[in-house]
């Protein structure tokens, strides 16, 4: 009696592709406008997903507000209104590709979710482009 | 040569989360503001999965208009405009968590379609909350 | 320099189509399954539009967080997750359609509100079915 | 580390579903109005998903522009603003349900892709109705 | 006491944009693949927009049912699934852009409308192009 | 015989809140987050509206590839993947909030529209949150 769970949540934050081993004429040929030095921003849609067992007493695979108290202490709190590669410890180093803030949040909510559930994270960087982690 | 066809559906009803083996207090705490004794209501958005092999003569897995009539006999007609709690057969024992609704859906859908059809349906309590099942 | 500005939130809440001057027949008839005794529900989506100035020194024409938090004292937290017909003072003796949900709304906020400030309310009862009021 | 990554395109186009095979009593009968012998039309949106691992020195598991740019050759220019049964080679032969067309489209862009990369191909034929293949 | 209802409805059609007074090169020029002789189609996005006054008795601007199936024998039954161009007599003539259609729309239905309602039509082609007529 | 057209189109750009004749404590207070001296960002829909005569030669009030061009070359080309408050004219004095950014684009899209037209800018900032300038 596996059922998956789904729980929206958004943020917006400011970043900037940028690789620090290439030099300048390197990044603005792989990341073209998405390398501009004084960044640019997105409004991010967050998807988690949640799979487990119906608990019978409740009928909640996982009580929803619950996780919405998870996702809003630990996404969304730390990268709201932020500059991603400036005001957070996780993107000091790694490029804040759609791709690795999936792997980011997959990581920090894995670690508050019982290891009975799995977790996947989707996330859209706009409406066209989208991402999802890890995938089964 | 196998794909999935998704067709939608939606329905309005009313329910409570409540769980009546428990007192108001454990009730209350549990279940906070969707406990209301006097009901709530969402308008559910309902996702059907039939996956199944193309036909040759028609290039349809399955007639749309055939699922979109199942979707409305045994699913529509059942659960619009119904106070889950009190209207429905389904949920006069069984907690109407979305979790709950969707194993229901399922069921009373699988045993219309043919056994070579695999299904999952997806169902949608608000924008932000959905869930899914089976999980394959 | 006039400008709008909207604000989106949402509530969910069970109510019922009825005329208590007319007898069962005439309900059924009017309002049809609208008028189940045991309720249904919705997910109503508000959007909120003040039209003024814009001030020379925020560049806001009303502070969204005020706005927003506005919004949620006197609307939010009033409808959501009630049943309009028996939870509230406002629809115990007036029919809950959208029609008058949205004037019931716009007399709340109305009085929040400095009256320079132009107000309009958009209801959404479902994705298909929409009102608006006033009608400037 | 394998991560998914979506891109989503649209294109407008008429089409009539028809088997040559059968007479017109038997194609009006299981195509209904979609047989209009005059065409009908969708604005058709497309989301191609790309599976495969992510690039340290990028952060990407594809170029999100690159994956455009293959959409727009070899997909969009072919069927955008087209009569898919008279103007296309795909479906001269072959009947074009959304189903097929879901089929033809990733075989198109099969091609043009390292072999290294899953890929999954979901059109919406409308908001209600949509498909998706390969099933893995 | 005014109050706007809306109501939205969709069909789909194949057309062209063509005008028989200009020799092809000129359609071409002004049209560019939207003239295609061969067609090609949108999803329709319709939304009628009504205002009146509430009558006090059902709380109603006016029947979302009764304007529902106006919207369905008027408008969806002569449009949906038809090829504009060739199987509508309101379109031999006249080119079926969408400003040109919101008109047709418009006054079909303000003859089936009490001339005290003010009707407007909205009509999407696409997500991104759509128009409004009448302005008031 | 008047329509409106409308034309959607997106940009995603870094911002901050800021008005520099207070102090920080004062920018603090009344713009919090949105005053991240390290910015933020949003993807930004905009929606312009142009109202005006259908041309009988061609059915269009405008031609939406030009207004789709217009939009691209004065206001997509200036804003996109751009830090308003560092790499534009238009925001280095001006706190770029969502009504001042409408009315920057209704200025810039003004001059190069006849002026028979009339126009009007929506812009969200984020789904929940949106403005239109000017108010007719």
């Amino acid at each position: 009696m596996k059922v998956a769970v789904y729980r929206k949540a958004h943020f917006n934050a400011a970043h900037r592709l940028h690789n620090p081993e290439w030099d300048e004429a390197m990044n603005e040929k792989v990341f073209g406008k998405c390398n501009n030095p004084n960044f640019h921003g997105h409004n991010y849609e967050l998807e988690v997903k949640v799979v487990g067992e119906i608990d019978p007493q409740t009928g909640y695979v996982i009580d929803m507000k619950v996780l919405k108290d998870l996702i809003e202490e630990h996404i969304i709190q730390r990268f709201d209104h932020k500059n991603l590669n400036l005001d957070t410890e996780e993107f000091r180093q790694l490029n804040p590709t759609a791709e690795n803030i999936a792997v980011v949040i997959y990581r920090l909510l894995r670690e508050q979710l019982d290891s009975t559930f799995q977790l996947t994270i989707k996330l859209y960087e706009t409406e066209r482009n989208f991402v999802e982690f890890p995938v089964h």
